[in-house]
């Protein structure tokens, strides 16, 4: 489960979702169900890419590395949430979930190296430990045909095949890039036949309806 | 040297003293000095310590995480700014440090491993390099005998023995101390004879000053 | 380039063959190629491997990691015979080779974790460095058939289709199996569209002619 | 305690010696005692950095890092003899000893990176966990005056201070230094107040009457 940066820092760290979410992931573990978690980086990855390019000409690496180690923040900062349930150490190679014990009831991971985003960590983690599902938890309803805020014919969209999604992103990742998914994470979800759920990690209603494979208020997108 | 957070970070990110102190060792790097500079966690760390705190009972080792992860960031936004001249892998582990070019004119460095704050970090630096003096930088022009915001009686320190000094402080360290320099740190300084020089990083004459051995405005403790 | 354990270690270590591998590489690098070596475990990965089993019984983990550690030891004396040309740090992970700077004319790599061979670490670095060609280096001519030192009627192979030489070999791998390239790696190098070139590490002038693009004595496997 | 390389691979793997040593500890453990290994690089190092020598000339780090790799393939296999007792990871880093949950019965070390021998690193470990003793065992029955294959008035030693013993070794450390403890581990350990047992390995006896606090056959030295 990939838990967008927008979440946890939409401006300032979000103490309120992050209850209600610890509250919902220690009951669904109670009951049995193991969960990766992979952080995003938020706003706290916004502002120090910000800063760092007006002082100095920015290169992709750079911002690359500022958000990650954004993401490695607020991703001790579930780990933090979570002592009682994590595996003790925070993953950011996906390789890494293979030494855990396959029993660990929760993971936290972050992103890992530069020329990725944490969407493509999530189904990488996913492809080593066979897991056929993601959910990508984000701060909007919907995945859209276009961007909601510019262009108000945007539709949204309930259920699509991947081939039909990539036909509405770009091709090429970049760290500053605005898509509902990694383009480069969408062909690899695609060649490895994993689905995507995207949801509103506010509404956790809407997540807990997808997880009793219940029709839930969000966007499917598989094979 | 050592940069406190509470400049890069004193309360958003201070990009005027970044632009400033960027110009600053540009030109004492062109004239041959060279640095290794190990960055603090600022409001950053704070504030995801705080959210913590917020969400769950929290750990000494949970906090000193957290702010360790800030360091990183905050180093990692060095290491962007100086591109053109700092090492390009930002160090964490003190021995590290060791496997750089002796010739590369600046290495950035962060936190390494909960149980020890950057002050002991840059003493270790310092050791490993075989450097004897190392610079504070903070948001205060000196140490003083007590804190100065809580007691009107606190006075200025010009110059002090580490004898005399670690009567002033604790003798152990946690993540949420407040103390001009580490105790622990202390300790290894002086039994290293290493002098520490603690400036105010806003004052990049002061900085001036004590690189060419004249005389400066902060606090110089040593042996 | 992948060089076999059995030419580094075929009973003691070689010495001869290192230092005329040495010599080759050396002129090659001259003309301006570039390699990526890495080095399989050879007969000290198997002492290791049969002494731990005869002190207690062993996982496929156990003996993997063993494996792991004397490619390692043996990248070690490559690099060390190479100290005048190959990039300072041995790669493990085959997404390091990422971080080394396109220029470096030798690169050389072990093993990373267990659950696969190092031949699927060379299919793996060159994805991720975009090459098309791997060279597998061993201590025999051509890849057989069958086992030529059990079966007499098993025949040379001079060009094969991954699809008709994964009929040759078993699907799954495991770190005790002798086949002549691990069928993991076969199934990545087809879906990558690599050629790889199974050449005796012994006949230098077999490999010349296959970098020079000339016909040459050994096994050519692709798409 | 150190294990010398001298006792696991004197020649070829002693795996005689492997399965007594196993037992013993085992042994040792169930009754509630708590060991620390670390493994030495024995004739293993010497091959690799014999094979190196003869094909290029070489640099003390060279040596060190293949003396390195060999305790890592050593300490794998105490790893692996011991896979029922031991924290699955074996350290490398003193510092990471200090994450291994402290009920662990078993932790096996190895190498660490160039410039210091196992020596230092066993005693850098002893420092992390607040042990007072640390026993060497190597292929010897005593530390001796002066090297007694080769002056044959060396006298054996039963008990000295660190300050009489550091007259007998040198002032410094190579990788090919033959000396019954590396010079800057016996100054740590001075300033320490570390105690260190020197042993012959096969004899588990005088082993056994050591760690019960009983007269012993070998050396031990103190502040």
């Amino acid at each position: 489960m990939s838990v967008g940066g927008s979440l946890i820092v939409p401006d300032a760290i979000d103490t309120t979702f992050l209850s209600h979410f610890k509250a919902f992931i220690t009951e669904e573990t109670a009951r049995g169900r193991r969960f990766i978690i992979i952080a995003g980086g938020g706003k706290t990855a916004r502002r120090y890419q910000d800063a760092a390019a007006a002082v100095h000409n920015t290169t992709s690496d750079d911002l690359d590395w500022l958000g990650l180690h954004a993401t490695r923040l607020n991703g001790h900062l579930l780990r933090t949430i979570f002592r009682d349930l994590a595996h003790p150490v925070m993953i950011t190679n996906p390789d890494d979930v293979l030494d855990v014990h396959e029993e660990a009831p929760l993971i936290i991971a972050a992103g890992y190296r530069p020329g990725a985003s944490t969407d493509l960590r999530a189904i990488q983690i996913a492809d080593r430990v066979k897991a056929h599902k993601v959910i990508n938890l984000s701060n909007t309803d919907y995945v859209y045909t276009d961007n909601p805020k510019t262009n108000p014919a945007a539709e949204k969209i309930e259920d699509i095949s991947w081939a039909d999604f990539r036909k509405l992103i770009p091709e090429t990742w970049d760290p500053g890039l605005s898509s509902p998914f990694d383009p480069i994470a969408a062909r690899e979800a695609e060649r490895l036949k994993i689905e995507v759920a995207a949801i509103n990690g506010t509404r956790l209603d809407a997540l807990a309806d997808y997880l009793n494979g219940e029709p839930f208020l969000g966007t499917r997108i598989h094979i």
